[in-house]
């Protein structure tokens, strides 16, 4: 069905939640006119603060999404939620999580959440979540969090989507620290041990401070000391110091640059995953003439060996006149 | 390090065990001589029968495969065998099981086997399997058993690379049926119940002609009945059953062209899965350059939508003079 895009993107501008959804569906779903949604969007962006929150599970990371949506909004600020639930092939078990979250938030127009099976999408997660990024931006919110859990390699690569990402622990889960360990020190920008109040959360710091200042000696560029910051989200104790970290951060990102760099290395994973995209549109093509069939037929009679098959095929999409069709 | 293909072949098709294996790891790490060694194999490749072997944990897949093995040499035939194993990110847990399942084929020279970790294969486990098939059919090997859990998407592309596909079913356990259901009745071409001796074989055989008689409604095409065969895999009981089944299906595909037809198919998803990843490598070296930064500054000023740069990438694809680098 034909969408006039510029009508949605006005309304979603203005705040509509039922056009933000639509056109973050829209964008999920590849829609053929992807293309039109990106370019409608893509001049009103630029102003929405991306923060990636991830963990190993058990941490209280929606609690702790939930309180630090509660302290933003607290300071004014409109906030989108990304959740990437990589437990739900489907989207039963996601928006019942989201219905349940809502909860306080509902009544909010300030806040939109929104979450997003990790399977099913055409070109995956890499493809999908920064064009759900553009469309929570080109809204207007000024904070888009995208909390995810922190456990495969599509779930780090979508928080380094983010310009700034915090990385949750909670005590007593020495072999989680152990397990994560490897990937969370390099993305993490800011540490918030959970569940604070409870035995061992002094060891988990400690346990944690020891780690950044062995991996420190070696960590180059500009320096920003991760903080550590001690959290009871569910009580609400703490969110506001880790308001204050994402502040001195993203004080920090632009001191130095790095805001600039960080963005710039998510358009370009973005373009990267939008062409290996269409590429492999271009090949579902081919696949439907006879090309490929006769040089399929060629290798099964070992008259071609696949790689020189292949060589064909590439050359066959570099001939072709390409673009176009998808999105 | 550069390696004698040609000899390496040549070994290999005298039926050294270490040449096969250097085969299978070159293949598996994309060696640079990857085409040369493609190209090498394939005039020798065409005589085996691929079959795959899948089902849900549980069913008894590794005892059922070490029994088929047994009935397989007893006819006479050389059999290598690839277990995907989707648990094992890195060899480790693989090479044990290897080790353990070797026990009474180890001094088998007419029995290969060999496991692959389903992650860390540069272009996947679409483009890895394919080429060790090669391997194995080249070095002579009358069957290969290729065997996976048949749980994620990637494996059930592998069980597709076969000539036939046996699904393994056990009693009780009637959700796990269900649960297969839906990719199971496509992709089998031969049942097999096994621990058939336990209760509720009786009630899963039917379950499973109850499903297949609702099923065969909507099957076009040359007519095959999948047979279900009951099997104690531990005792060896039924096994000779599943070989004449086998023997039965590799007669019916020959008869009816089915055989050329799913090679064809297989050969055309590996051209594609090589063409896809040569495509990427060429993306990669774009990345190194200048060229993906400037067109991803230009998205974060918003002067270009990603589409756009997307694009430019592509049209610079075609431009290059392309090919060649990896493999």
């Amino acid at each position: 069905m034909r969408v006039d895009v510029g009508e949605l993107v006005d309304r979603a501008r203005a705040g509509q939640h039922r056009a933000i959804a639509r056109l973050v569906s829209l964008v999920e779903d590849a829609h053929p006119q992807l293309r039109e949604i990106a370019a409608a969007l893509t001049p009103h962006t630029g102003h929405a603060r991306v923060v990636g929150l991830t963990g190993p599970p058990g941490v209280g990371k929606s609690t702790s999404t939930s309180a630090l949506l509660t302290a933003l909004r607290k300071a004014g600020l409109r906030v989108g939620v990304l959740a990437i639930d990589p437990s739900s092939p489907f989207s039963g078990g996601a928006l019942l999580g989201d219905r349940v979250r809502m909860g306080e938030h509902a009544t909010d127009a300030g806040v939109f959440i929104r979450s997003m099976a990790t399977r099913g999408h055409l070109g995956g997660l890499s493809w999908a979540t920064p064009q759900a990024v553009r469309v929570l931006d080109a809204a207007g919110f000024d904070v888009v969090l995208i909390e995810t859990v922190g456990v495969g390699q599509s779930e780090v690569d979508v928080v380094r989507l983010a310009d700034t990402t915090v990385v949750l622990l909670a005590p007593g889960m020495g072999d989680g620290i152990q397990a994560a360990k490897a990937g969370v020190l390099e993305i993490a920008d800011v540490f918030v041990v959970n569940k604070a109040d409870r035995p061992g959360a002094d060891a988990t710091v400690r346990e944690l401070k020891q780690m950044m200042s062995m991996a420190r000696r070696e960590i180059r560029g500009p320096s920003w000391r991760q903080p550590v910051v001690r959290t009871v989200a569910s009580e609400n104790d703490g969110v506001d110091d880790v308001v204050t970290a994402l502040d001195q951060h993203h004080d920090w990102l632009r001191a130095y640059g790095e805001l600039d760099r960080r963005r710039a290395a998510r358009a370009a994973g973005e373009v990267e995953a939008i062409a290996m995209r269409q590429l492999r549109a271009e090949l579902e093509e081919l696949r439907d003439g006879d090309r490929l069939a006769q040089l399929a037929r060629r290798v099964v009679n070992r008259e071609l060996d696949p790689y020189a098959a292949a060589d064909a095929v590439i050359s066959d999409l570099r001939r072709s006149r390409g673009g176009g069709s998808q999105g």
